[in-house]
């Protein structure tokens, strides 16, 4: 518990016979232990995803060149030291994803700095004042999208974060602005996604009577809610629940799924593949 | 468990006041006892529901006269003795789902009473065999869908369903043909509707790489696949199933939530309310 | 929505014909507005349960006089007008549960109004804080179990709670301590109980190799881990999980768990019978 | 679809460094191609566990000779080409878990091969012959526990089963019976253990007041309802259910625990790990 975390080493390559053998083999050389480890590949792509823990000290660069004698051309190697990730949160109204970050961020459970949360109203900035963290209330008001936007951006910008979370921030990111974080921008939606997408899931919902209803944690893209899934969601609702009742009942799984696909995220455990995600865990 | 059933006592109408207090004196006075109650007022269209079952014997003109006069005009009232549902399955190549409705009736699990399966194709016919049920091979072959759907219905029509169950019958009906028994067709879709509507959502699953799967019993109306909903069940999956793995593992999902589904169904459980359900289970 | 909460009558009593028609009948000669019913008889005791909500202004004295007249001797009437209850929560080091309510209560989601937070450790003083609560800090130190609990029973009394929350805290009460709030004081256990009652549940749950943990919240009675169980969820685990593992998977469904089963609570929602709950949600 | 399955290796030894990267090359340098790879070690026992997918013809007898030259002394390991393991099925009177098991047989889904079915009761005979398999009925009667169970293993024995599955079987299997079959017999208990080990597991959860209840698939050894759990699922329940209820719920949930335990047990992807499982699914 108290000894130092694990390095853990990512690799993305196109697949190939013995990958496993020579990359157990590069670590076996250079004398760590390998404490945990998780392989995939994808039969469509033909791609390897793997990450890798282990304990023990090992120079990155002699590490980065002796994998680059065993894994193909054009392989995507990462070595993580598990720092916790630099991230601002982007909210508006709703207080509940926001919340449950904030505790989560004091206790250290996300392997995730919090160096700011931005809105577009003022009335969550009490809630992240307790927790004595910056809040900035950067209104639209009269302001065009691209202005705003871009008043966000430098804000974000400044912190230099390595992730932003909307946590219930309710304005369409424009792609402009999204292909500044490719993935690197996490969304809570309020439904179970690809089911309505778009404004007011939960009145949707009730209107088409499902039964079930859910979140979904994704990553975001230049195509509204349609970017890689991380984490999905649900309970079930029957005739009884108003579209009211869903909004609030959704809410419990909205923080749930947000807080787990974020310490997924933030301990680097999700890879991208094409618009899917490999999740080792 | 020896005794005889209850009877259910069935009433919709618009709302008003009072409405508990008068169907429930009628019973009162009429000496049944009630066992078991279940009502709702849907809110939106301020329609009133309600689900009765009552020991005892009671004339059912003078029941359904009494309860005339503590009703607005226009209600519903349908008194059930709980009789076995007459119902008619149709198949085409896939087994489970209809495997376990053979088994379910069989050992009496679905106040039904099957009349006979038919399918256009001829692979699930031993099965049918081994439960001693009719088994109608209807093949469209080169027929068009007018006409083979025309055969369907006369074959249909001879046994005088209540209901009609497509186990995984992988064509669509007509709308003329849907018109013939509304709200008696229950279908199982092999996804979370609204998600994954229309041809292979599996398929359509995998490629948007969602992390939960599910299946939808419905009603069928003239709309494909946006019928009232029944239930709906959901199962996790992650990046290590391929689209073949999602049918499989729907597969059990699929089975378990048409067994429930018609099981409510069959007890006289669902209510339509526009194009939601009422369920009391 | 900005209406005044309607007004809740409850009901318990032994069973008998017509009860429903009875209590109905009066809330419509007092004209006041059923807008939602829930009964229940629990076959084995006899004992009816009805909860019913109504808009419209009534006389208590007038109504629960009215309701006299209808009802079996011995009947217990209640008549909430659903002001929030008051609370004392009792909690020790982990600080899920506690953070979890407390952000639940600042912004009004639990129909409660916490008085103050008491704990046998300091570490949670500054959460606490943060909401500006009142926060004891109550060692045991070297006082007998007696002595200690002496001191908690006075300071608790002074904010003449409704109900006593224990989240998670780690000291079992005295029934002599319990007595003074009968099915008043509601715990949260990190095991799906009766599964692994007692100490370390989740290190049982390791060694027994189970493959789902779950949290169970629960009324406190003399018996340790059984009094009547109000809400359980639980949650899938594998051979991966470590016993740690499964204590930081298994926050999160105590939390959940614990923030459901008081929102039920302090609704006046939950009815005992015997040792198990009635529950109209 | 078509193409041969892939053999298993399976490998079970003491942990120690390099492992995977030693038997990774074992089956690099003998040209077979891996398609699937799971590996596990356990902390606790410092047991390393692996299994290994691949295509490709390999001579058996040098496969395991050269990792011998690459793992510790004492290593289990196995060669499984995947033929569908010899299984014989005891059950009571209760049909749901056999018919389950019959069709999915019957439809090629569980990797076995049904041998007979032996039942202390005459009830099931005609849904066994249904699926035209060999039925024997060995009534108890005056029969002493032990001469009954000579008479049972005599009969098992005579199928040379690879495994013994448990269907609702109500009697309890003495240990030196259950020591013919160590970690081949697989039982489905109406619970979820350890919560109501024993008789009449859902009357314990009934006066128990439990809100959700389960079945767990598990290994038969000495200890009554005590063996490694495979898997176990849980659904949820409330006040209305009466015992009898909870028994008919139960029934969905044991079907398909089972059902999916026996799939994992039959594809070799079941490792005992003291009195927990390793599952690589």
């Amino acid at each position: 518990m108290t000894s130092a975390k694990p390095s853990i080493l990512l690799v993305e390559c196109a697949d190939r016979a013995g990958l496993v053998h020579g990359i157990t083999g590069v670590l076996f050389r250079l004398g760590v232990n390998v404490v945990g480890n998780h392989e995939f590949v994808d039969r469509t792509s033909q791609r390897f995803y793997m990450r890798t823990e282990f304990d023990g000290a090992v120079n990155a660069h002699t590490l980065l060149g002796e994998l680059r004698g065993v894994l193909p051309a054009g392989a995507d190697v990462r070595l993580s030291k598990q720092e916790p990730k630099r991230v601002v949160v982007l909210a508006s109204k709703e207080h509940h994803c926001l919340a449950d970050i904030l505790v989560r961020h004091a206790f250290h459970e996300l392997n995730a700095k919090l160096e700011a949360v931005i809105s577009n109203h003022e009335v969550l900035e009490p809630l992240v004042r307790k927790f004595e963290l910056p809040f900035h209330y950067l209104p639209h008001g009269t302001l065009s999208r691209e202005v705003h936007e871009a008043e966000v951006l430098t804000l974000v910008q400044k912190y230099r974060p390595d992730y932003l979370v909307l946590a219930k921030y309710m304005r369409v990111l424009s792609p402009w602005l999204v292909r500044h974080f490719p993935a690197r921008i996490v969304n809570i939606h309020h439904s179970f996604l690809p089911a309505f997408a778009g404004a007011r899931p939960y009145h949707q919902a009730f209107e088409r009577g499902v039964k079930v209803i859910g979140a979904t944690a994704h990553f975001v893209t230049d195509e509204l809610d349609a970017g890689p899934i991380i984490l999905q969601q649900v309970i079930g609702v029957d005739h009884t629940h108003t579209a009211e009742d869903l909004v609030h009942s959704g809410r419990d799984v909205e923080q749930a799924v947000l807080a787990r696909a974020l310490k997924l995220v933030f301990e680097d455990r999700v890879f991208l593949c094409g618009n899917r995600t490999v999740i080792f865990d």
